[in-house]
């Protein structure tokens, strides 16, 4: 982190978890838009076993239009500044206006709430912003009887491949209703979490090469970074654990088919995704743990390179220094007569080089020379 | 917290952990006064679908006056001083003497306690005094069948918006009865959490920030005081959780309006505050992990210095002190010879330069020079 | 803890956590006291609605000549020396052999029993050494439908209080038999929690103060001492959850009357309790985290200066040791000419002030100079 | 970890923690073979109280061939890269096609799933790569009435005497049909994660040696690659915990026979993993503390002999470096005497002597001198 | 640990975690005799209300001539290294396969387990080996109607007393059948726990005080063995709180005769001996901590003396060697003027002496002088 993040990034790092945009002690039900609301654009699809129909950028009008021409319908929103257009279309399929909060508030854990007519989930995507920072974005589903109606904060999303699915008419998601699309769109997200996974495993395995063999490349940013999104990323796989064993044991609404089995997988990928981020999360710990024991023993090695020197040169200087005192050797027998033998420099460079050869067997004899092998 | 906390801080925080204030052994029931409770001041609001009435500094009278009159009638009582007075109004409601010791005790974790003719919540609001510190202020509420009694120990809270929305008559809350008034106190609590919790968030960013960039700026006292502000508000959250599910399984008292989607989502922010509250704390322990392996880099920075400057001079240090010394060379051809030799002094330079070359180098070569990246 | 701990406290901490007094695979129910068992006292006081007798000091005479004359018999015993009076009384009350055997065990956690005629309950009291340190008392009681026995190891209580309610014979403690005094005594053993956590409040919050501001008044010893008495005390209360929780499910043994509200007061109390202990267990955690950082910025302190000043002054003992060098300026023109020179001690002076005051400039820029502001 | 770890172990380790093969939103059932996947190899045992007939290197005709033909068909697939093969053999035993998928994810925590005509079980088995590295290979089994179906990922396996006690048709292994065999398959599996943790437990025995001996041969890397091996092992073994508890409650399949027993054993011994995982962590992590804290009293014996050398050195070469001054004697009777003095060197080293005895003495008197016991 | 640990004690402790002896996938119920076994010997006590008769070392004709001739039939075999006998033994009271493979397997975790004509036990008695070491035995209970069968692995147990009990016929232990020579043994065993964590407690307490007062006689080796034994102590104790929970549940085998009291006081005492671990365990590890600190407060202490040393020193060190260069004051008068100055020599020193007061005075400011109080 070596740079100032971006404002882009933090803003929207600050927007993940933002209080509700309204007053506190406001009515309930009352809408407000958040401050970085994006641009709203519907796209609906509408389909059935023979037939298929997809408006991109379409008006209110259009969504009224196609209601009930088909078997089921798919209205995506992304954007939510346009909140009378939100308010018309929640009216349209009678969503109460509790759930239309939450819709807008943009910092919700994923929940499963069932009202009479619909269910109403909210997830969480990841998300990669400009920066490169890990967020998760909001995603929240009605999903009726005849439709189904979802709401992003953002644009740009990892159902493509169903919207191409639902276009080519390939396999059952065709003429199985709104809870194959359901359960498609739910699939969807929960194979959105691998790749980041993936990668943060990437991450985790670099900086161990790194902190074991060149401890100088890693640094506590980095490794403090993956743990905050291994946060990031549990606080969106959690919950569903919970929603999907409530789906599952819920009575299925107007499908007479078993899709228990999806739902069950879909179960066994968030239990092995809520696995990996714990042993994810453990791994990251104990690398701080080295890191930390890391940064001692350099310290170690800084101080034995000071002190093997210090204690060498310390006591040669100070016999140099004795021989460099001034008393007079014609003051009398006892003072300083070693200046005047013609051997005594000869033995004082013997004695300092005997004294610093015994100073290194020492230091060899405590292990001190020579490399540390890690 | 460069400067000793203010003394009435000391105080409330003091406070907000003390012990009840009847000695030990006394009987139940037991009305004493906490010593540093405020001056009492009654404000009642008698209220119905098309009638409001409001008394600011309400007497006793008052309040007996207006009973029966209005579909709901809401007495708050800000400070606890005046025991006499709470007895008489808790007498008029039929108030079990528990629960009135309980509203004294100003210490109270957050419950929940079903009586036979009014229900009887404690709470914790968070409040700011003076010196900016974090704690939390008891509330005390009884929800009977025709009014709510609310005992506040300091004055000022986060209900005003309420207040004007009974004023205002817009909006359910003068039709939907006592229990709504009570969904909309306990909303306005919740809600108050929020802004508490985007200042930590805030503060743990800047931390993160300072810490990686400029450590210097942070202190461990900052971090500490995140988490100590953490500790408080979980304090006063984790409890909501099961009183909202104790409420919403509860039937309803005299009123036919089904208000659980009201409070599911009241128990759905709840549920949202006590996931960012951890979420917090682990990143703060993380920063604290962080911050304490930054302090041991910056210690190694220092040594590496003191080890250069060290291991480059005292080398050429003892050089010079050998030929400082004052061996006679007349003595003898072995004594000091190199004192008389034209290039003595020129050789002499020549080494103490290349031994600190090679020094120079060797350091280079570990990566010793230079400035770390983070 | 500058001086060694008094022999008696360090018997009363050893005394606290000891094995059962008898040998392995001995029969149960063998009664044998223990070493530091103090003498054996009986106090006796039998009361009903309109009547109340007191002895102190009793004899096993005078509690069989009670026995029966009194709605409900309450007999106190302090200290556990005397085993056969232990066994007369306990046989007088049919108590089981295995329960006798637990109240001498002096080191029981606390925990309810319901035996066929009486329930058993071992409740552990704070208590304070001459030494100062905090230990748990046992306090064994048996209540039965017109007794209640208590046995505690060592003399004076926290029930001087509840002794003064029946002699003056206010309240309902007179009425209500002997189950209205087992809650008596169960309050009082509670609240008696409630002096011993606000001291350990006032000394994290002395300690925070300390270690932020001053840390040399800090030590470990005094943030370890802390959390051991909080480990003592969390002994205590913990079990007394679970305790409280059974007596509210259990039927009322001989009571017409609803105590229900009491014991669920006493049981907030108890989880209330609890909530302070983990918190200042999450306190003093932090605490020791924030002192161990504190000595490593300490230590960075030390470094510092010694770094500053041996940086300075080492190139500077250089340059001095090489003009301090006997070279024969005579022996030629490279021959240290500089000594011969008027201004060389002048230069040679202004060398040394410039390569000062560079370094000096070098260390402000590096933010090494002024104090830190922690 | 001094050298960069395989290429191949790389591969393995991250092929164990790999998103599923298929694109985000792709249809549920699609099969996708891995990039690393290994040639597809069959081997067929068909056997019955009294017949047993193996095919090794089968073709999907033989499989056909042999189905019905015997009691119990077992039909091991070793590698996952011939996906029509694989489509074949699920088709012709009716396995569900999410079922098939997962056997393919490679990636998969252990689970058990029932399905109407078989049991679905994923298991992990430990494995060693060339490199030495540990980790887990995925094995996958579908369990019927009259077959056992198994497929793994790599060759090689632990059921090398299963097939012996098969062939040799002693025990109960071919008289009590496919449930007994997936016991003994279960079976074999948790018995080959004792061998690692075996290994595991000499390894920490062996850090703990190290560490407190000669710390110096430790290394962070090496606890740290136990801690790592101790996260895969459990990630195989916990699961198991409940798959085996399920599988108890099942009723039996076509099968008279009581296996509870069996199976009950199996469960006690992953019980027993899991306690040995837990212990062995808790080890581990103990142990990196110990090694931390080993570091930092290498440091301070380190830092205690440089300042036992300098404290003692830098006195003696000041004294020496004042007699080295050269005030002239001649200019005053103060202006250094001494040296004219005839015993003045003689009292000089004396007072030298004198300084670094009384300094060794308060050395010695610190407890600076003589060897730590540890 | 100065000394590498004897080599029967790593075989000890090596055994204590060992696999099965079995290869893997070998048939259950195959009996193969552990590496270290200890030679077979058998004693039979068989006993009635009014007759007892003791065989030491009994053959196996013995047991099956005592077998229906007493009420209770107590078989305790020492040593598991005959494996015919103990599978003769096994044949002889309808010893499940499974289960007397458990009984040699030496390294398992605590468990009860009901067969049709008899309850399985596995517990783990504590004992110490002859280098002082802990570690846990294993010992096999088989209850049944009319006989307990008891295995242990090395000679020597703690059930001298309850043998005596039943030799001299005291107590209920003649007359009340297996079912409580059942839960004489568990008693013995429970008990025998106690003297260890006696131990463990003490040592902790002088780890305490050593760490306080003179943290030189502590080393991590002795906080890290304390830590290992209580993790040893915690795998036998936890499962016996599980194992007696399920043995006061179920019904009585053949025995009239209430024992509910009896295990439910050997639970107690489980539930209270896991409380003493677990505090133990928090105590040991705050007292790593806190020795963590104690060496960081000494390294401070060493840098404190060598800095003082250092900085006084060093400049005045600069001083002198300023004077001792050899400029020479005749070449000009800016060359060392004070050389030749009557009182240059004087001022000197008295500059030094200020210097060095000076930094004393600063040091004493800073609080660095005098000791620190712990």
């Amino acid at each position: 982190m070596d740079e100032a993040r971006s404002d882009d990034e933090a803003n929207v790092r600050r927007g993940a978890m933002r209080r509700p945009n309204k007053p506190i002690g406001a009515s309930p039900g009352l809408l407000v838009a958040p401050p970085d609301a994006k641009r709203t654009r519907v796209r609906v699809i509408g389909y059935g076993p023979d037939s298929v129909e997809e408006v991109v950028d379409a008006r209110c009008e259009d969504v009224e239009r196609m209601c009930g021409r088909h078997a089921v319908l798919w209205i995506n929103v992304d954007g939510l500044a346009d909140i009378d257009r939100l308010r018309r279309i929640g009216k349209q399929f009678a969503i109460h206006d509790l759930a239309l909060e939450d819709v807008l508030a943009s910092h919700h854990r994923a929940k499963w709430e069932s009202f009479d007519d619909y269910d109403f989930l909210v997830l969480r995507m990841p998300e990669h912003v400009e920066g490169g920072a890990l967020h998760t974005d909001q995603l929240s589903i009605f999903s009726g009887t005849n439709f189904v109606l979802t709401f992003q904060q953002h644009h740009g999303d990892c159902f493509d491949l169903v919207r191409e699915r639902i276009r080519g008419g390939k396999g059952r998601i065709r003429g199985w209703g709104p809870r194959y699309l359901l359960y498609a769109l739910l699939d969807a997200v929960v194979d959105s979490y691998y790749p980041e996974l993936e990668a943060i495993g990437e991450q985790i395995e670099e900086l161990e090469d790194d902190v074991l063999v060149d401890s100088k490349r890693v640094s506590h940013a980095r490794i403090h970074e993956v743990r905050r999104d291994l946060l990031q990323l549990r606080r969106g796989v959690w919950p569903l654990r919970e929603i999907l064993h409530e789906i599952d044991r819920q009575p299925e609404r107007a499908s007479p088919l078993d899709l228990s089995p999806y739902f069950r997988d879909c179960y066994d990928h968030v239990v092995e995704l809520i696995d990996l981020i714990e042993t994810y999360r453990d791994l990251a710990a104990g690398l701080m743990e080295v890191y930390v024991s890391v940064v001692g023993n350099r310290m170690n090695e800084i101080m034995k390179v000071l002190t093997i020197i210090a204690t060498i040169f310390i006591p040669l200087t100070f016999i140099a220094g004795v021989y460099g005192m001034n008393f007079d050797p014609a003051a009398g027998p006892w003072s300083m007569p070693e200046l005047r033998s013609p051997l005594g420099y000869v033995i004082c460079l013997a004695v300092m080089a005997i004294s610093a050869i015994g100073m290194l067997i020492w230091f060899k004899r405590r292990g001190w020379l020579g490399r540390r092998e890690t």
